[in-house]
């Protein structure tokens, strides 16, 4: 058992700099913390390198902790390495998801344009992992998704779903090849998404919280959604609408 | 026109008591900030009292504050109400919604029971006005929904759309007497959203992030929905859901 008791260990220092997008892209790895994480982490094979826990913690036994490093810490060095005020005594340190860029002629994808907000980004690939997708292509100008706070609102699907960090300017021409139909999301010269009936795969494409989809990107799209507004909000909040339009398809199919 | 130019004035010390939920209670007034929500709250008739602006900032002139006094004030006074890092230079005190407790026999309404995350409170407000409900009935053990972080996800919705506070033990049978349906959501003797077709009115009822409705409640539904599950997630976020079901409901009309 390796122990660490100070939170100015050289070891701690190394895994700090993972809380930064920068130190993240240097080292190709990143924190997640929390019991429901790391469980969901280590069920679904992300490649988890090294499990640092508190003195006090008891992990299952039915854990899969075969290749992984086990560190026993104090409360301090937890404090160091997680981002929530109360930390649950465990974390863990993750490669980055090796990218996968095999697309399913029918399957169905998620493009993200610009998405900011961490808790939005998570809670669509929550949303979209809840709606069966194939994969995440997320786009230049969205927020890094091993954030931590896009992390916890994923509630673990970061590990259920394939993700790909590309320009959407590239992909969307590639999928198009494929045979996927390609929806934008937009008020102007869209269809209300219930009058769509998809036949075959396709992806979704969202955009930036206050600006929509970039119009470069709308003017490459097979056909415009929209989800139609009965009351006096002027729009939905894009993880919401991720929401009704994924599920609005998969009814419709 | 009315000056404050110190932080310590005693008007602006009364204001921030509608910081904190027991200062809104007493005073049955609650804080609103930024520009895009007070001018909601001009356009949609909500009692505003009190328009307080940064030296700089200038209002449109189409504003209606006939009945709204209106101060110029220093930055540091703005800073002590506001509850943004960067506030924009306006905030506004507001009279709490005169409850309006008319139920439309063939309308939409949300019931809610102990929603605790604030920026989830204000996305289903939201999505409601989005969907074209009626009204939203918060049950206790829902967060205050005048909390500035629940007023800034409403994103204005707050002043489209009628809000009760209420015992929701009290509201359901008096929703059925009206001959509305309760709908409750749980995975557990549910049926999928899209086995069912609305025919006259009915009411959505959400609860708690990690707990769901309370089981009494779900005890007195008339029948309970789920939102199913195509990927490995244990489940949507109950916003998202909210939005869902309430498209879902609306598209089966």
């Amino acid at each position: 058992m390796n122990r660490i008791t100070s939170p100015k260990n050289g070891r701690v220092k190394e895994w700090k700099k993972l809380k930064n997008r920068k130190g993240r892209e240097k080292a190709g790895a990143y924190i997640i913390e929390g019991f429901h994480l790391v469980e969901e982490a280590l069920k679904h094979h992300a490649e988890v390198t090294d499990l640092i826990i508190e003195e006090s913690m008891r992990i299952p036994n039915d854990w899969h902790t075969g290749n992984v490093t086990t560190w026993v810490v104090t409360e301090p060095v937890i404090k160091e390495l997680a981002d929530t005020e109360t930390p649950q005594g465990i974390v863990a340190i993750v490669q980055f998801q090796k990218e996968n860029h095999d697309v399913k002629p029918d399957g169905a994808y998620i493009l993200l344009d610009g998405i900011q907000d961490p808790g939005n980004l998570g809670t669509i690939i929550r949303t979209g992992d809840s709606a069966g997708v194939d994969g995440v292509i997320l786009g230049p100008g969205t927020v890094d998704v091993y954030n931590s706070k896009v992390l916890r609102s994923t509630q673990g699907s970061i590990f259920h779903l394939p993700l790909i960090r590309g320009d959407l300017n590239e992909w969307v021409p590639m999928l198009k090849e494929k045979g996927l139909k390609i929806y934008g999301t937009a008020l102007q010269d869209g269809v209300p998404y219930t009058d769509e009936r998809p036949d075959g795969g396709y992806a979704l494409m969202l955009g930036n919280e206050a600006n929509g989809v970039h119009p470069d990107l709308l003017e490459q799209t097979d056909l415009n959604l929209y989800v139609p507004i009965y009351g006096k909000a002027e729009s939905l909040n894009v993880a919401v609408a991720a929401g009704v339009l994924l599920y609005g398809l998969k009814a419709a199919e």
